[in-house]
């Protein structure tokens, strides 16, 4: 049995803590947050202790740290529980600034502790299964990737203001799943993007609707498009192209029921959200945590697969501003 | 938290001690089963205990009892909890015999107990969806209902021997979401059956491919069509027909990846069977009784429920061998 | 080139004109009808000539005749046809009186003249690829058989007067292709039927709404549900599942168009009736026709599939009086 | 009844002399090819002649020409057939070369004659229909569009030599599609594309695997995907994002049959490639055409729609070369 202490108590620290408590091997010991009420809370409803991350970081009886706390805590987090000998499930993104993920990964290299980058959508079964068949061989040689991946509205005005824009918050687990069904690193990338769903995200900065394009060292192709508004349910698609066939990932609707009437037939839409759609997907996840821990399986996605992602981010601001292909050099 | 004992320790048995366990308002108390290291092992793995039934029925204590065991124990168990105030939650069916049922209903009546029926499918998120579309009027008035119900395999020989036929085993379910779907008796029934997927099957007297039609007072027909093969996985649709429209409930595909190629497009089978197709079923059928203990919901499937999917099993079997229109009576 | 006359001028000639003058190697010679204005207008159209009955079986130019005509001519013409050495192709039924069906077939035989009867769906292409993976064993050997079919609405009182009962007007299509894809002649029918779209089909002494069932002497089992009601356009589905999978042929939509948003997805209706929907079946009928004139097909659908398919309607019938499954028995 | 000459005698020539024979007021007068025996065979089949161009041009009787002949030659044609007075079906493109194609725009000015360029797509019932719901709104404003176009197979290489590349020769109908549904002009474009089908394509200096990305002034982002190579049938779908919902228009399969087995379900390939999946599209772009003729439609796609989709291809392998955003400014 694992001691885990989760570190926020807020949306995210909420789909952790179910993990947590209802893994057989896994149990919470400490909530830390800087609501202390909330923290208090959380921990009460799950026979845990709401403490300060020194606790934490003190007892040496706590396996690993859940970092679900606000993206600045990320980065400070993962040293100090590096430095404590803990392991680390740290939510994305590790930091928004790359010269600080570089910084935070160089800082705990040789420190021996296992981290993971919680990009949860490579832990979704229907994406498992996915890759599975692209890793068979179901369709050859992969040329060309596209992933389609829709919010069903708009986050709050603070939510934007602290998100790093939406390349870094949103397209980010786009990134991430493009490297990982490719096969290979894109070298090249390109963004479009505009403002078409509210005024007020142009306002802040940030753009609500876009799509990305990259290339492969050999030639195989991505597209991504993305948006902030989607009447129809979250709309998570991927669709892969190889040179013996292609192979999609729909999405799961609410239900079955299918009505057919005068104005034609009508299914269900799309999960709301991440909450109902990657539900499976974070116990998943977790169960994966738990085997990392166990040493059985690699402790992937790694920190470095979270500073790719968002090098890729940045490389689409850099698009977007000079108009250019822009070129990407992973260290 | 209501103490519960669970009768029986065999496969369902293991359905729903994870729904009791899993649910924030039920304990597992006791298990109870002939096979006393089954019991010991069940009971030892959630914290209960392995005892005789009438140490169950014996502690007032315990406000409910699942009964999971084997058939013939169902009804001895019913009037036995009844004696001692205990609710019931009995799987289907209540007995083989429809005199014993109705004995049994007779002889817990006035007892003050509530008794439901484990008619799972009724609890099926996408037939609840169904259901509730059915009832807001979503296709007008029903007029015909078709019913697919497949199994993936023949159970073994010693269980065919022992479930009164595939009408009274596989079938009543079918017969029960007929008279639920349906909002009306029928008053008619025909059947034919035929032994295709095994010889063995008519060696034991039983069949294994079948279709079943029925006509209501108003006028409503439904047809089901059964069979014990199928080679895509558990086959579990329906499909009403109205004054306005068509609703259909499908089959919930192992994934959402579809692989498209010289051969066409490849879309992934159905659930294998009950226990993965009905998982959220048999979960919310659990939350369903809790509520019936709590007096906030009627206690539904009832007893007259049983009875009557299996007088309907009776008469199929009064059709095949009378080769006539057999008349329903409920009483 | 085959010089051809037609038989009628109304609905279903309209089709067949089509097929006549739109392949390369039949041409239209004559048009027959009781309206003469009806025969003239469509002749005219045409660069044929609008003559009497007497006048085609008079001409030795003419080939072979289409008997498009109200259903009490159909037998009649067969007769005069044969008499006069012209090959046939008779819209479906040869007569609505079994004992006529049999009487004009003993009549034609030995005059060495082909007949067909115009079972339209089996020139489906869907349902031809359906029929040739069946033969192809996609399924292994059949075991149950689905057929869906249903009208988008009623037909005029005085076509429903002299129509013959839905059994023998709309199900005799389905009786067809049961026994088509079933392989093996059924042995006992039952019916059920009610009247829920109009009390006036009740009042003309006829149902809109049927489910039929039928074995044959191996154990298959197949089900017709009709209806003459249908909101989401022409209702023309089939299943059969096997030993070895499933087959199954849908609707085909009006477009590919789909349109998603906060109702969910929804998709287009079936193509309205039987006009566009075997638009297709229609030109493959007629070009199967000009083969079977030629001498390389054989003359399929045959006289005694006319006959037996009304045969079932027959049975269909006493089985609702009777209340009974009927015995078929085919010569 | 319109006298109709067709210039060419190839290919594509043969889809459109079915339209202008199946048409009820239009008659093919001569075929016109260097292949003279080509032309002969045509001409004999449907009862024209085969002449030289001279012959066309100088008889008043023709009412339109149809340009189906090699590209180089089409723009001649353009200005023979308007100094002639004749009315222009001209296949796609007008030339390779903007310049030429601007010269030849400017040199039939004024001449009073109708011109459309064969932009087939626009004419497919499905897209006709999915255009129809977004022009009524049924997602409110477009704020994206997805284009997946991808051939069964590579053409021959004497072909891909003379087609100016994939995006003058295949991405130009999806340029066309693009600004025919987007409502709006793109202002700016990308593309990425690599030879991964067959290396002989890079030895051709062509490419065989595309993507290319656009914007409009307002910020509507579009994005086509392309490849020469598809196993599963000619892919040929659109997705249109709005401010109220999404719109989809996908394959039409080979047939409705869907087959399931213990491998999972399968459905048909997508139709094989554009003589198949846009034979009702040629038909009703042929029709369209003699509405143009008289004077009761807008003559559209005009050549100035040839000549943006043409730009647009111009610009594509400027932003390859540049690796750049390139600015699409239509006169």
């Amino acid at each position: 049995m694992y001691r885990i202490a989760l570190l926020g108590a807020g949306r995210i620290a909420k789909v952790h803590v179910e993990s947590i408590v209802g893994h057989a091997r896994t149990k919470l010991a400490y909530v830390v947050d800087v609501d202390r009420a909330a923290a208090e809370s959380m921990a009460a409803a799950h026979g845990a202790r709401a403490v300060d991350a020194d606790a934490v970081f003190g007892d040496p009886e706590v396996a690993a740290i859940v970092i679900a706390s606000s993206t600045p805590t990320h980065s400070g987090y993962i040293e100090a529980g590096a430095a404590a000998g803990k392991h680390v499930f740290c939510e994305k993104p590790i930091d928004l600034d790359s010269a600080r993920v570089r910084e935070c990964l160089a800082n705990i290299e040789g420190s021996g502790i296992k981290l993971i980058v919680g990009f949860n959508r490579r832990f979704d079964p229907h994406f498992r299964h996915f890759k599975a068949e692209l890793d068979a061989g179901a369709i050859g040689k992969i040329e060309q990737l596209l992933i389609t991946s829709r919010d069903p509205g708009l986050p709050p005005a603070a939510y934007i203001r602290a998100s790093g824009g939406i390349f870094r918050d949103m397209t980010i687990h786009d990134f991430d799943l493009a490297r990982h069904l490719l096969g290979e690193e894109p070298v090249e990338l390109w963004a479009s993007a505009s403002t078409l769903v509210d005024d007020e995200v142009a306002a802040l900065g940030d753009h609500d609707t876009t799509i990305i394009g990259m290339q492969t060292a050999s030639g195989k192709l991505a597209v991504i498009n993305n948006s902030r508004r989607s009447t129809y349910g979250y709309d998570q698609r991927i669709e892969a192209h190889g040179s013996e066939g292609i192979l999609s990932a729909g999405n799961v609707p609410e239900s079955t029921v299918v009505h057919g009437g005068a104005h034609g037939f009508t299914s269900q839409k799309a999960m709301h959200f991440f909450l109902e759609r990657y539900s499976s997907a974070y116990r998943a996840e977790w169960d994966h945590f738990v085997n990392v821990l166990d040493g059985t399986v690699e402790a992937t996605p790694t920190g470095a697969d979270g500073a790719r992602a968002l090098a890729m981010a940045d490389a689409a601001y850099e698009s977007l501003e000079s108009g250019r292909r822009v070129t990407l050099a992973f260290d």
